[in-house]
């Protein structure tokens, strides 16, 4: 029903639900993840004999705390989606870990990412100083370390890493590949690990997966958490990934800087490439958090350069109005666009897969040659920037720093409750753990038909490219 | 039941809540917002007919797209809490109000907080790129602008706006106080503005659910909404509100600073004062984000300084150990224990409240005090910063600069949708519509039973000071 | 002689040269600079009836005040250089130019610079606030803007550029090349500009320096002064050049990068390119204020990369000894050593020299290249980061900007005393006018044998590639 | 006489001193500095032998090398000035100084400065890296270290100190006093050290000139060099001292905070307190760079508050004609006018100087006082900002690093040609050893008759306060 009281009494606003009335929801599935199988309550958290301060009642997670994987619904849907929770991330009254048994071991896999060091830290004070675990050791330079010399495993302590927030990249060191399943779980039962937290990006999560398998498939006793790290946030169930609002935030500066060159110059372009391969979440949201972009363009979309409604046609339009124009692109946006050599169609990387070609190099010759073929002798300036080694190798905001802390706390407090084969991370705002399987397995896309994306678009009024008459 | 099968199979993890199976929930009610008397689709939304991008069917909001209030449970809780719901923010797919006659008044209130340029220059943007409303005005210098002369009026325009989100402070300037109700309705009355666009903190607040209020007593189709301005983040029901994050972020330089006296002293102590009157949240936020801090003291939690457990003895410990301490104090924190004088116990301030401390200096003198007189003839240092008016006068970060951008955008949205007395404001991360009166009435204190501030005593190993002798 | 009395006491320290006693100096010469042919005294200096401050005896410059080019020497050498001095920037009592009839161009030419806008900035609020001269016109997109359309001559006044020096870039726009010299008088005499200030490279300087003398030619009482713009630091004579100092410190950034990625790698370097065509000043000077960078290698400097003595040993041997290297090489440097296509030995630029090639990828490759043919399985990676627009394009930082300041005002005062054909700048830190032709005709290299390059050696420890053994 | 010839052939301009033409200087002393009575070449200088790089000849300071104090001149004056000179700093190619036998002591007294880490950094590295001393020590906690317990006195090396140029503060610690001339001096030949590094303010300078007297008193063949250490840029001869440049740079962020708040009010005054005590070089810096305030108050320059003229008069016509005012105010300015109790007449500090007064609260007291006083009813906003403390702990920027890191090397050169009792410092551009005692005595305040402060005036438009009518 439409609007009928005065002014703000309306009951049934846009028509269709009552307003202030009750509604059923449809029954919740609870994902849980797997635990140790020798799990069983063993210990009280040693939390509780702190001697400044004193958990209240609500201080430790209660085993029916669960939280959803989406907080939001179409009440007038008539086909509901199914709902799904998780449980939730933090500490519990009793451990199902002796911590006076524990040994820890800590690994960094892949490229870097802001934060790094702070989980790499936050582990390492939260097994020592909260649950007095004396052995934490760091594995240097991936998955490779786990079986490689006595040397590439670093006892771990306070001091060690009391200043290694501060720091960008990773202190242990960090490597592609290297992934040999049973060199590194002989080399873990072999150092008699009993814990086992990995920090890397899907390639990592998918061998953490597989390391949890074979522990199983051993028998072994052992725990496996892993903690996603990509930079490009291109993991999915998880709010977003650590060293990403970091890397939004460094981003401006590129973009401010392109802006600065674009207006400076006659009929002047600023371009910019931001990290991205699969999703262009950073080019997005630096995108929207700058408000000096005229197009973004993204992995997710496809555009073209000629034509009516391409990209040309639009900066033509942008640079007659205001004299200059400028664009953000992610590293895989428009991949089909750029002409491979033959050699380069044959060339396939490490997973097998078509290699990636740079596309802002290119993009910026096809801009010069647009010019200089239908405005020729008229003034024109591209200039490129590529800021990802500038953006990747920061320390953590405070913002990511923040993030990083609760991230490696959840992982502690879910490894000493006997949970394994799980990732912490927050969803809707509550740290949860997930299934490392369902976190390897999910993609973090921009969904170019959601709200958010459409806002992007009616927020800087840049083109979809939908028209491409070819 | 406990775990049963071999590692990872454990239904039943912690013994209660059947695994992978699924719960019935409460039912859900929606909280819906006021919407404009006369409000009835009018004309179709004007963002269909954009040149560039081509709405897909999920760009628009539909009728029923509600978001939880709470998404998290406790699913072995015997008496689970009511389910609340609110409407999603966003664009609609018909209008109620007709663009051509909209007329737009935007005015900002209180104290300074990053972003608010960046909130003036979206609801500009969204509302002449977007909507094509032509009359947007600024009112300047606060509520008292309303009934001021004719140049507190100013037509804004996106040239006018171009590079406020580069801005501190606001353009529109603002005022405290001059909350005059008659004069300002009559003023808005008076220039025919049809909507209004207040952005304040809490007393802002509670003015505009009284204008809203006298709106509808004389029948007039105006609509208000209410964008929540307080960088201490003590807004309820919203996630945080914005400023907050560049403010956590900024504070970090004066924590630095006090760390490196500190650090640079024999027996040093850095004491940090961060806004936070009747909340602590940016104080825990730059605690967490920092790692550095060894005490942080908030308004939610008392203190004490002498005697077992208090302050001094756990400062005392900290500089043995470490040979220094920073300490974090909110505003609000400690107001019991200052004394004062007979004036000060007299005076109180416009709103009748007894008047504020500095807790800053005189926890710096206490500090003095106590050192030369238990440890006479050691060195000591204090060193005291303030910097409240350095961080609530920078420019909003890039995570500040998109939420505000979506925060105005939002607005925009509800507002031509129809609605009016509302607040738009993200929940668990979505953006929603919540009556201006839920949210003037809504605290956000800093729940020091929650698992988050419990962690950062347990991040921290700070006292909770709760063995207080006497 | 030697040290002969007791501690301190020591007379002719080194032996050589008496303590204390007094030496003669070689005559002085003064570099003089043009003066309008109808330079007189017309007019005493407005800054003298100033309402709020009242010029002391010493606040202007006396007729006699010169500064030296250098102020040091070898006291033992038998043959020492003669000794040159400039005239003192700064205000005269008298003017040679009428306030009220001046009619002043400022014009950008070339590459972006940090500073730039407050150059601009200050020499309009010089003009107006100081001098009074109402007319002043800002000339868009270089010189060509002088024979452009109407449009591209830009009022400037107080109100317009009052937060110019927060900007990075030109606001009037800047562009290479467009020098007629013809055109650029008639444009001049057409729009009857009285003085003219030209901010650019030393191409730009070249240009100004011909304009000078067709004034001169044509017998036109015109003046001109040009400011030396260059990012480089590649001008001779002044101290520095405006914007440098920024770069350097932004050039930190990425340096600091360079050097996360090396480390957090396995046998990792991180390599810089620096701006610097023929000079590696900001190279040179990164490197020591950075301290963390191994090789710096300069166009003044040849180096090799193969066989003993050369880069690859270098750098092996710090890989094996501290697990990283960290490389910065100047745009200019190895330009012999790339191999070049027919095409590229053909081809030349505007100014008829060879062009320039791109001394980072090539650097890069060539790198990656000798570990696997060298170390063939073992890891290795290379990072490449080039800053260039990020750094040029950011606003001056505070030494630079009270750099600009002092620069712009020295030049309205040199201007208005009647001078012209001249350059402001800073020498041994004081302010100086120089006749433009010899700073047109100076050249800034590092000098290799020189104590601070020497230092820059001896500090980084890094090889001088004197023992090529081709 | 006048301009005679064509444009730019003017011989003489400005009638008196003749174009191009020679001049005799005065006479020049050399003011040289003390050498260790047994000072005589012992061993050539190590750099000699490095593998990598071969000094060239001109690498070597020569023994004749000098550079002026002062590099200008009024050719025009009657009774010019005499030349003073001070020997250059750099290697030496012979060394009076053993490295096999030498032992450093480092020490840092007084508050902190931006780059003192980086100083004490480079000291170890020069003297381990270049000259291959093995007995490098910091001395803790300032001079009182040298007799206090063995744990006072650090081993440090390359390792130890790698990354302190970035950190703030002193790694050391710091503390003021403690002088005690014998016990010092007995602690310095208990441990045997032949060379002391002493980094402090002009009171340590003075401490270290009677430590080098007691040396030469006691016959003893210890050196000692004086790195002045005053971020407020208060010690005479040197250029500037380390620290100034990082301090002024970040005093912009307190001054455009102050701006923010101003402008964002109506009528709104902000008033910065920058450190200064009795010299207003940081104020005055910071001012010119920030161009953003209207009135800047320092020590060397009286004001008065009310009457004609007075900086009452002067805000409040601010303030009418642009809305805001900002003013800075060096620490030591405005003292005479403090009011003070009869104790804080009769308080004397540490040197027996009467107690310094917070100007800062004072004036915006005052300001507060003033408006309500006159303009009773309108709406006023003062916000005062005390950045001290901020400021001083930031780590050194980039051209301070660099200043410190050549500081660093300076003093060890000198040290080890046998240099004693001087002070290494830029003059002019070139770094220089100067006595001690001339540096410990000479004063450095801002000579507000001098052209860069009058500049500041002109430039700043703010008023002298010459007419006070009491």
């Amino acid at each position: 029903m439409g609007p009928t009281g005065p002014n703000g009494e309306g009951g049934g606003a846009d028509g269709t639900v009552p307003t202030n009335t009750t509604v059923n929801l449809p029954p919740l599935t609870l994902r849980d993840v797997p635990r140790l199988t020798a799990a069983a309550p063993v210990v009280p958290n040693p939390i509780s004999r702190h001697p400044y301060f004193h958990p209240s009642a609500t201080f430790y997670i209660s085993p029916g705390d669960v939280s959803l994987r989406h907080a939001f619904f179409d009440l007038a849907s008539a086909t509901p989606a199914p709902l799904v929770a998780y449980r939730r991330a933090g500490p519990r009254q009793e451990l199902s870990i002796d911590p006076a048994r524990a040994r820890a071991a800590l690994v960094t896999c892949g490229g870097l990412c802001p934060g790094l060091n702070t989980v790499l830290r936050e582990l390492v004070v939260g097994l020592q100083e909260l649950y007095g675990v004396r052995d934490v050791f760091g594995v240097a330079a991936g998955y490779r370390g786990f079986y490689g010399a006595d040397a590439d495993h670093i006892r771990l302590d306070l001091a060690t890493v009391d200043d290694w927030h501060k720091k960008g990249g990773t202190v242990l060191k960090t490597t592609r590949g290297g992934f040999d399943l049973n060199k590194i779980v002989d080399g873990i039962v072999a150092r008699e690990y009993t814990q086992v937290y990995v920090i890397g990006g899907d390639g990592t999560m998918r061998g953490a997966v597989a390391i949890f398998k074979e522990f199983k498939r051993r028998g072994l006793n052992i725990s496996i958490t892993g903690i996603p790290k990509t930079v490009d946030n291109d993991i999915g169930i998880i709010d977003r990934s650590f060293g990403f609002q970091t890397a939004v935030e460094i981003a401006q500066q590129a973009i401010d800087a392109a802006r600065v060159e674009a207006v400076s110059a006659v009929n002047g372009i600023g371009l910019v490439k931001l990290m991205g391969r699969s999703t262009g979440h950073i080019a997005l949201h630096a995108t929207l958090s700058s408000r000096d972009v005229d197009c973004c363009l993204v992995p997710e979309l496809d555009f073209y350069l000629e034509d009516k409604g391409g990209l040309f046609e639009f900066l033509y339009e942008r640079i007659k109005q205001k004299g200059h124009a400028v664009v953000v692109v992610a590293e895989g946006a428009g991949q089909e666009l750029i002409p491979r050599t033959d050699d380069q169609k044959r060339e396939r990387d490490e997973s097998g897969n078509i290699v990636f070609l740079d596309v802002g190099p290119w993009l910026k010759s096809e801009l010069g040659k647009w010019w200089k073929r239908e405005h020729p002798g008229e003034l024109f300036t591209v200039k490129y920037i590529d800021p990802t080694y500038m953006i990747r190798a920061v320390p953590a905001n405070a913002t990511d720093n923040l993030y990083c802390t609760l991230l490696a706390h959840s992982a502690i407090h879910g490894i000493m409750a006997g949970y394994t084969g799980f990732v912490p991370g927050p969803i809707n705002g509550n740290y949860c753990y997930i299934p490392l399987e369902d976190v390897a397995a999910a993609k973090n896309p921009v969904d170019v038909n959601d709200h958010k994306w459409a806002w992007v678009r009616s927020v800087t009024n840049q083109p979809d490219f939908l028209n491409n008459p070819k």
